[in-house]
């Protein structure tokens, strides 16, 4: 008997890109609120807006170190007949003004001080001279000063009730400076989608164990773990999944009820030993997709099992990188709330001709410079969907749409910038 | 009698911004190295230059699920004359050949398994029909496949003993990829300087204070922590120097007994408070410069005591981000060793007039944006030295220089890119 031993396995639904992003995206719920302590928040995602909870500056501060008085009492003055002032008291930062600054006075001032209510300007230090005279201070004063000088009034930055900081915003620098300056010591962020991270795939080694022919290390693992805490996830490392339907099940049924989310790296060829391919076809799971018109990781699949994903991505370096850049990174980010989940899209030059012709398109790994007022994206030497050693060169994924012929040096391409891109 | 009390702490000796640097950077040591694991060293820098202890791939891979074969034996087959092949072996990812191709024969492979070394080519699977006769199994072939056809060589991307990381280079996802696949569960990186931060001046408010009349808080502190951590440094907050002259001495110095470099923000304006002008001239401190021309930040203020750095930064939370990111930031680079420690540069067009004259540099805050393939830095809103709130929405820092009549729209400018800095 001879019998075409070919299985269904073969048969995927292909689908683009965007419609496999909006597939994904619409199972992404947003995650719990949680308050951390304002040290801990960087790159956290806010679950609330922020309002200024009062003016800020909350008081009239002066912008220099010098003399708060009335403008009126330089009117007039010059180099030949200047003003002189008493000078009746002394406030620094953070004191409050213990006498009243009446006509023909001055009140000492440090920059950042309240500046008396009566006053409507400070003069600067280096535009005054001190005097004493029967033990008291003068200061004398040369040029007009106008009314406002050197006062920041309330409210100059944000008034009270504004919105400071926007739901849905990642914390950086300026963000934190922002809730210290109106005492957010507890920042209210986003829960970490908690990503938990199978290998499969008997061939891999540990990272610590001696090469054996016919065998690699686990790597991928160690790129998504770092990749998902970019994102904003929590990553845990699971023992890798030996090559074992049954083995398989278990393990990724226990995953999904600790986790928020399941990826696993490897084993989602078209091969006799293709674990991932019939678990995403088990009746409790739904299959979004199992393959994308897009090189390298055309094998991506994603599945939904109670409402959590599982995504099965290529064992390839190549292939892994791109498709949890496409894929798992944005489908975080929604659930982050962040407004603009998926990488940053723009156009940049093409630098070095690509000849490679494809039916799908090409996510490049490339360089981007900036030449002449130009962005400049060359695409790597090697980006094999195998190839490993681009991803640290790598600023950009250049998009090649599908092709005959290529694409010429000079021609306009779309890139995505990567999160540890640069141009140079 | 008549008394000018100004004192000589008018006098300061003005540096530009790159002999700032320069006179900073003759101090920075490199730190040692400890080896860290994997899995906590992103955004870490490497001490030594990392080599490929073996070719990679380390041995011939297969680029396809399929079958190994003699090339030769596909010659001149065709729809009408197909070849048939005996399949003799199974070779999984992770095993190794258990069976010898000869000619007339043909091993089925996975993706990413070992080649038999008599084999020449790989033919994917979809190109091949698969029979059983007799307890045999064959493939049929139709096209002629050609000698090397999905098998990637021994060291097609790297080399035994090729340089795969350089010595001071940043530690993100592409180079964890990299560590991982040639076995570097251990990192060999330069230790983290230690970096002590003081806040001064009895204006400030503790975080979860309540608001008082005339007082702040603290939000510098927490904003150096961020920017600390992002270059690559270990933040400790030291509790807040009052404005004593005799204590801040004993707080500073027992400070450089414990870290590597000192920060200081506040307290370093020309009025009868200044604490760290006081200290800067002290007879055990060296000082490098307490003025640079550049706004804002002037009073920016360097001292080395015991070949350690105190950097006196400004209160203003405008000019003490600024003053971090030109000098600080270089300084904890030069330590770890990194080949480029400043922001990187670059000319954008100036997206609106810059109206502000000034005799020294500015430094501005702006975002930058990609419009119609050039890109253009818009001037923030509030750039005073006092103001805090633009921070967050700032990708560069532009740079104007001294004009007496500002900077036109449209015309070319030098930008700084920011750590958190995109465009858009």
């Amino acid at each position: 008997m001879t019998k075409n031993l070919n299985s269904d396995k073969f048969r995927r639904n292909i689908v683009s890109v965007p419609v496999a992003q909006a597939k994904i995206l619409a199972y992404a719920q947003q995650g719990e609120m949680e308050l951390v302590p304002i040290s801990e928040a960087n790159n956290r995602v806010l679950a609330s807006d922020i309002t200024a909870p009062h003016p800020f500056p909350h008081f009239r501060r002066s912008g220099m170190d010098g003399y708060a008085l009335h403008s009126l009492d330089t009117r007039g003055c010059n180099n030949e007949q200047p003003v002189q002032l008493e000078v009746i008291d002394d406030i620094p930062c953070g004191s409050l003004p213990s006498a009243k600054v009446e006509r023909g006075m001055a009140s000492r001032i440090m920059t950042g001080a309240k500046v008396p209510d009566e006053a409507d300007a400070v003069v600067m230090l280096e535009m005054t001279e001190t005097l004493e005279h029967e033990g008291k201070k003068y200061i004398r004063i040369k040029r007009e000063i106008e009314s406002g000088k050197n006062i920041t009034p309330v409210g100059f930055e944000l008034a009270d009730g504004d919105r400071i900081l926007e739901k849905g915003r990642r914390i950086g620098t300026g963000e934190i400076s922002v809730l210290a300056t109106f005492g957010y010591h507890l920042v209210p962020v986003v829960e970490k989608p908690r990503v938990a991270i199978f290998s499969t795939g008997s061939e891999l080694l540990q990272i610590d164990e001696p090469l054996q022919d016919g065998r690699i290390r686990n790597s991928n693992t160690y790129m998504l773990v770092n990749q998902i805490r970019e994102a904003g996830g929590e990553p845990y490392m699971l023992e890798a999944i030996e090559d074992d339907l049954d083995k398989a099940r278990q393990r990724v049924e226990a995953a999904f009820t600790e986790y928020d989310i399941v990826i696993t790296t490897g084993g989602v060829s078209v091969g006799d030993y293709d674990i991932m391919a019939e678990l995403v076809r088990e009746p409790s799971t739904e299959l979004l997709f199992n393959k994308v018109s897009m090189r390298p990781g055309s094998v991506t699949t994603a599945a939904v099992k109670e409402g959590k994903l599982l995504f099965a991505l290529s064992g390839n370096p190549g292939a892994c990188f791109v498709g949890f850049e496409l894929f798992v990174r944005p489908f975080i980010g929604a659930i982050l709330g962040v407004s603009k989940p998926f990488l940053p899209e723009f156009q940049a030059v093409l630098g070095n001709t690509y000849h490679k012709i494809n039916n799908f398109t090409r996510f490049v790994r490339g360089s981007l410079t900036f030449e002449g007022g130009r962005l400049v994206a060359y695409p790597a030497p090697l980006d094999e969907s195998s190839v490993m050693v681009t991803i640290k060169d790598s600023d950009v994924l250049i998009v090649i749409p599908p092709t005959n012929e290529g694409v010429a040096a000079g021609k306009l391409v779309d890139v995505l910038m990567l999160p540890g891109g640069r141009f140079t």
